[in-house]
């Protein structure tokens, strides 16, 4: 039987991406404190020297951990094009993105809620995050502007605010659904449940957005929401081209 | 010198809720596996041997601060009385409610979390806890019933949706506050911050309970929600008199 090693490093960048991928995993297990190096290097086929030749260390590593789930976020949420689409379909088709990404990332919900137990003290010392960050807020910011000025929205919602709603929504049911299973003995992670509760979001942010002024029946609940926020939007408008960000 | 001592237990009840306080700052802060049994016998002027006496061991331990915690809020949930209140008046005071207990409560937020990154491994243990669960959804659901009944709010609103979503709100934006502050590059957790984010969480419930048949005006909205949803209610309704739970 041949004794298992470590394949040399012909391919440096594959070599290193193995090592970050089963780093995001270790890290978004264990946290920060629980993971170790040697571990994520014996898991990645590599060796400890490897390790500290790509990253410079645990630290490091770990930042380059939080960069790479959080631009993975960025980048397909930078892919989203609302610019032809109706002001509410574009929200909620945001919304829907954000509730799909987290559904799919469990790494990513682990790693913030480790990271935020940690306050944040590895995340603060990647400038990086902080610079990707401000997009998706100016897009959203954009639709709630577009909406807003077509009468169809109400004014002077924060995109920064109602961002962090939507990812409450799509976070906390996930992250939180092994206590709430138990204690409402009701399986929130299924996927009927899931479905449902996402329904509840579009309907929450359909009938905020659209009350453009409280007691007037508002033109965007007639025309648009009452057909379309009941089903989840099946496929997300992407651009079809678009230079790197 | 004196060499330091634990107290005699003169007061059995006194050492154990000192020992349980202690723990509960303990465990939020560093998790199960992080958090020390002698550091917590230490911090609460105990001994590890008086820690075993009155809770069996660091399992043991731990689930009862999960129960304490748990049950604070259930007791706190259960005082509120709704039986007077307009339906959209008691599910805002609700809301109101959950978001200052989980401000108040950064160790509730902190056992949580970490707790759901365990997948509940020790909550589980709890049927104390299970037990405490329903009688908030059942008040909930009973608002719910009554606004539907009375045509304020849209029928067929599932409470324990609708329960997850208010804990969402208020739990996402605080606990996740530390992230959140850095990529955003704004203070979530000032107090301006927090309160223009309740604000809108009462429109958010406002809107999507009260809009009774979309692209029909509401009589809840012109009414009541209007006028009130904009700003926090600042004292919520408690029983004067209730037997204990």
């Amino acid at each position: 039987m041949p004794t298992p090693r470590a394949p040399k490093p012909r391919d440096p960048a594959k070599t290193r991406a193995r090592i970050l991928k089963v780093a995001i995993a270790e890290f978004a297990a264990k946290g920060y404190s629980g993971a170790r190096t040697e571990q994520i290097a014996r898991r990645a086929q590599s060796n400890i020297r490897m390790l500290y030749h790509y990253f410079g260390g645990k630290d490091a590593l770990y930042v380059c951990v939080l960069e790479e789930v959080l631009s993975q976020l960025r980048r397909e949420e930078l892919q989203l094009d609302f610019d032809d689409a109706e002001p509410l379909d574009g929200v909620l088709q945001m919304a829907d993105f954000i509730d799909a990404h987290f559904a799919a990332r469990p790494e990513l919900r682990g790693l913030l809620a480790f990271e935020n137990l940690n306050r944040a003290q590895h995340l603060k010392r990647s400038v990086k995050i902080r610079d990707m960050a401000s997009p998706v807020i100016a897009l959203l910011d954009k639709l709630l502007r577009r909406g807003a000025d077509a009468g169809v929205f109400r004014p002077g919602v924060d995109a920064l605010h109602l961002y962090v709603a939507m990812v409450s929504l799509a976070y906390y049911s996930r992250a939180h659904a092994h206590t709430l299973s138990h204690i409402f003995q009701v399986d929130l992670l299924a996927p009927q449940w899931q479905l449902d509760h996402r329904t509840q979001t579009r309907g929450m942010l359909t009938n905020f957005l659209c009350n453009v002024e409280a007691g007037r029946g508002s033109a965007c609940l007639t025309r648009t929401a009452a057909s379309s926020f009941e089903r989840p939007s099946s496929s997300v408008t992407r651009k079809r081209k678009r230079s790197n960000p």
